[in-house]
């Protein structure tokens, strides 16, 4: 137990109405108007981040944006964070003399960043020092939004596919630098109808997939439309794979995408919040995932990204 | 990702009302009509439980009973239970041939257990494979109950202090087969007026002082009050240690420790859902922790359970 870092942590985190009871009782006490809406995300050093390279800020940074990713996957209103850190021992994960340990410090530093950004609340935690690598983990709590929150089960047949952003290459940098789509899913839910969301944690195959199955429908991407990001393109300079590859596989662009009618989505903006929109597709009647290249369509086998 | 895992999980877990959107999407949705208490627990392999010794059920009943322990803490109604797995690939972490890890199953089997037996969904997680050992991460979420939620902050000088059960020897097997409160903890809640509550998962002193510290005042234990488990004598035996020394030290006892006025700790049963209460100290306004041994009083210093 960490009780340096535990006082420490409850001095630091800011005040927020929707928190009764913050850090340092045995849970916390939440109040809301609206169903919660929950998600829960850990990372691994050697998996999904590499602390000796990036350093701990940045895992509390990536921490955060992944969960409130998955937040604005649903167009939920971000309220409270718990973050839970299993500590190694070998670097210096111990309190030592009242000091808390300056590991949970910068983690939870990367974390306040996010936190801050988007008025949302460290309310509670755990820490724990054991003698495997860093594991770091987050509870991210919302507020539904007040239409419903987006699922991954509303898509139809003709509904087209919209992805924000652009994909691949994330591994040069986004993939640690996340931006949650948190204030455009606030301007989508308000101005649009959305059948269904996620957003692209895995890879845009296996994400657009999963909205396809749980709608009980298939999905149909035109290659040329998907906007590719230049990581994708500087990547594919040394990897042997093309940008579309990259675009297609990558995964970690925590990026939205979503089921929209064809009427709706003819008005939809090029771009909002400063972010491009882009249809990139049609879900149909048959089931999986395929690609349009011209007249030529083939079935894509989602891989699963492997972190 | 474990994509066989989670759609076996998605069928396994029993529907219950408060959970609108379960497992399967990118957040899950509960309601209820009072605040939410929020509680999460990271175990891991070698410091919370030794997987090769105890096998993976009892980690996942581990984990949910620490977790249900600390919204009994609170007298809170448990809800929803999220789990998290960080799987080591060296002992079969990935899923086979489309089949779900059988790590991953017997963990969710342990956690199911007390699911059931305590009515509380489980609602959603995240399943990560990597090359450390085990970690299991969980976040429970619960109602607070209408009179609202025991806090540690509410003792006051005079108070007595009474702990559930009896305590010491949790390393013969209790750590691993927790008994969370819960039942105990609602019918205190509506029968008595308690001041201020934990649970014990440090150590006697150690949680004590949580209580003591966040009411502003102090706490004297009568040392030959501590009611002593058996489990504490047996390892007494072969430690070099007294019982005490082990029902003061040894933690994971899991009980309720709580503060209550004398007038109505006299009206409380001697036990209650068939469990024992005892009166074994009082709060003071002279801070810090003491123990009375006939009329000779010492300061205690809590140690800090060292898993």
């Amino acid at each position: 137990m960490e009780h340096s870092f535990i006082a420490w942590a409850k001095q630091r985190a800011s005040r927020l109405a929707q928190v009764k009871v913050g850090i340092g009782d045995d849970a916390a006490v939440l109040v809301a108007d609206h169903p919660m809406v929950v998600t829960t995300d850990s990372l691994c050093d050697g998996t999904h981040f590499i602390l000796s390279e990036c350093g701990p800020r940045a895992v509390g940074r990536k921490l955060a944006g992944v969960n409130l990713s998955d937040l604005a996957a649903m167009a939920a209103v971000p309220k409270a964070l718990f973050l839970s850190l299993c500590l190694p021992n070998s670097l210096g994960g111990n309190d030592k003399a009242n000091q808390p340990s300056s590991l949970a410090v910068e983690i939870f530093e990367g974390v306040y960043e996010y936190a801050e950004r988007f008025q949302v609340a460290i309310a509670g935690g755990d820490t724990n020092v054991w003698s495997g690598p860093l594991v770091v983990h987050m509870t991210a709590i919302g507020e539904a939004p007040t239409k419903g929150p987006w699922l991954r089960s509303g898509a139809r047949p003709n509904d087209l596919i919209v992805v924000s952003g652009e994909l691949g290459g994330s591994l040069l940098g986004r993939h640690l630098n996340v931006e949650p789509r948190i204030e455009l899913a606030r301007q989508l839910h308000e101005r649009c109808d959305i059948h269904a969301a996620t957003d692209i944690s895995d890879e845009l195959g296996i994400d657009l997939l999963s909205i396809a199955s749980a709608s009980g429908c298939g999905a149909e991407l035109v290659l040329d439309k998907i906007p590719i990001a230049a990581a994708a393109h500087l990547m594919s300079k040394t990897s042997g794979r093309t940008p579309l590859d990259h675009a297609l596989g990558d995964g970690e662009d925590f990026e939205l995408l979503f089921a929209i009618s064809p009427q709706d989505a003819a008005k939809l903006p090029a771009e909002m919040d400063g972010i491009p929109l882009t249809v990139i597709g049609k879900f149909s009647s048959r089931t999986g995932l395929w690609g349009r290249e011209g007249s030529r369509v083939r079935q894509i086998p989602p891989k699963g990204y492997s972190h």
